[in-house]
């Protein structure tokens, strides 16, 4: 499918879905959250890595089944939710061996019981192509969750947690999902809207704006730059938290922030206008990101 | 990976699974069962549909989305569940277009409106390969609920809804899931334990079989075959329910059963062998089933 064709298709994905009573947060976030009868309600996110284009042939493959998890707990971490469980499936090339697969599967495993995510479920399938790994994460709002991508408003702040740039050099196959970052950021705050940074910054900040029908002023030299290098702005798949919140939440967040990762104020809200101030001038802030080959 | 790997990976997966407490059904069964706090109760099935394994390239794309709800529906199905909602990842080829994406959509999400199971979330990526569709299908038991394969005794009859076989000349594109049949089952019985026919008669008889820690006694001639024609015994993906029940239980749901599929008792749960009784004759009872290219 053609890249044009692929915005396209989730634009329909989005215009065509039928509103359920049941679903608090519809498509296009990075999560669905679905009530159960009673309070309960679930968080759910799935995500899919293909050979070639999340990750290179011969990229070890415990380090395919780590992140095929990692990036559904990313979408967790970013809606505010604990992972309960996750179930995944894979289809395998007729040439992958068993030890492939039990690697891939225990790199999955490991990530999970870090987090307490069991994987409950799943399929294995084989055919003629690459790796393809699918995972579906269930999780639970955390006490003052979800936070969705909506709830910006002008005169916010904007923060971001960690550094940015050069992930695809290997990082985005070893980041710690920031599911303990986003608790401590529900029980600060919580944030106004929040989302992980996975296409690249500018990209993910448009999409709070989009969401939230705000514009947005962005400090290009404010913002943390990786020592991996790369471009921080647009590199994509840095997987931190990128968020908003009004100044005096925010000014709590700041004062009590202890994650070795570091918080980082990169912003504001505007009404309507898209700056990204840069050297000192100001410009519009293009939408750039990071697109998978 | 070779067919013989796939099930030693099968195995690994099972004998390698750490128990968790929140879950009261683990890996190896048609979903699994997961405990939320409260007494609410999850069931969840995942699997994934090949181009060239589990439909042929050129299949209509709306019956390629359909099925891949329709074999995870058939899972919840089996387990005595109600869907309440499923997640879909989508591996598309480069070619694929706009049309055939949307078409497949559609023919996913119209089975899903029929059955009360909206698709809330998933992904799209484009990969060198053929289609690969993977859902995730949430639900919750239905009163009497969920069943297993493991609750089948020596003396339990057995029974199987609708007629078997041929189902790989095109049913297996359009079949109904059985979940208002299940739900009737439940009403009706509870059965001791359940399976939908995916692989094969035979070798989804032995599943419960293995589970269970029984034999049983197969009488191939009283198996309701489909005009579809094939092997009503091993063709697989039929989708049917196999069930067992206690001898009284069973005369009750076959008194009052009224779905259009009918329900047909084709054997007895044995102590230790496994027989299939055919032309009058009884041999050992072979695993054979179908395998996806």
């Amino acid at each position: 499918m053609a890249p044009d064709d692929e915005l396209t298709f989730l634009r329909w994905l989005e215009e065509t879905d039928r509103p359920d009573g049941r679903l608090d947060v519809p498509l296009g976030d990075d999560g669905a959250v679905w009530r159960l009868d009673g309070d309960q309600r679930l968080v759910l996110a799935a995500d899919a890595l293909c050979e070639g284009s999340h990750f290179d042939s011969g990229t070890d493959p415990a380090l395919v089944g780590r992140k095929a998890l990692a990036v559904n707990l990313s979408d967790l971490a970013a809606m505010g939710a604990r992972p309960i469980c996750a179930l995944a499936t894979c289809a395998l090339p007729r040439g992958f061996d068993l030890a492939q697969a039990q690697a891939m599967t225990d790199g999955m495993r490991r990530l999970g019981e870090l987090f307490g995510c069991p994987i409950v479920g799943g399929d294995t399938v084989t055919h003629d192509g690459g790796v393809v790994l699918s995972v579906t994460a269930i999780g639970v709002p955390e006490p003052g969750g979800p936070i969705t991508r909506c709830g910006a408003e002008s005169g916010h702040h904007i923060a971001v947690t960690g550094a940015l740039g050069g992930s695809r050099s290997g990082r985005h196959l070893t980041f710690l999902p920031r599911l303990s970052e986003s608790r401590s950021l529900l029980e600060l705050g919580p944030p106004s809207a929040m989302i992980d940074v996975s296409d690249g910054l500018l990209i993910d900040l448009h999409r709070i704006a989009d969401s939230s029908g705000t514009g947005f002023r962005l400090d290009a030299d404010r913002v943390p730059r990786h020592p991996d290098g790369g471009s921080p702005l647009d590199d994509g798949e840095d997987f931190e938290l990128l968020f908003t919140a009004p100044p005096h939440v925010m000014e709590s967040i700041q004062g009590a922030w202890d994650h070795p990762c570091g918080l980082t104020m990169i912003g504001e809200i505007l009404e309507v206008d898209r700056i990204l101030k840069i050297g000192g001038s100001e410009e519009p802030a293009p939408r750039k990101g990071f697109r998978h080959a």
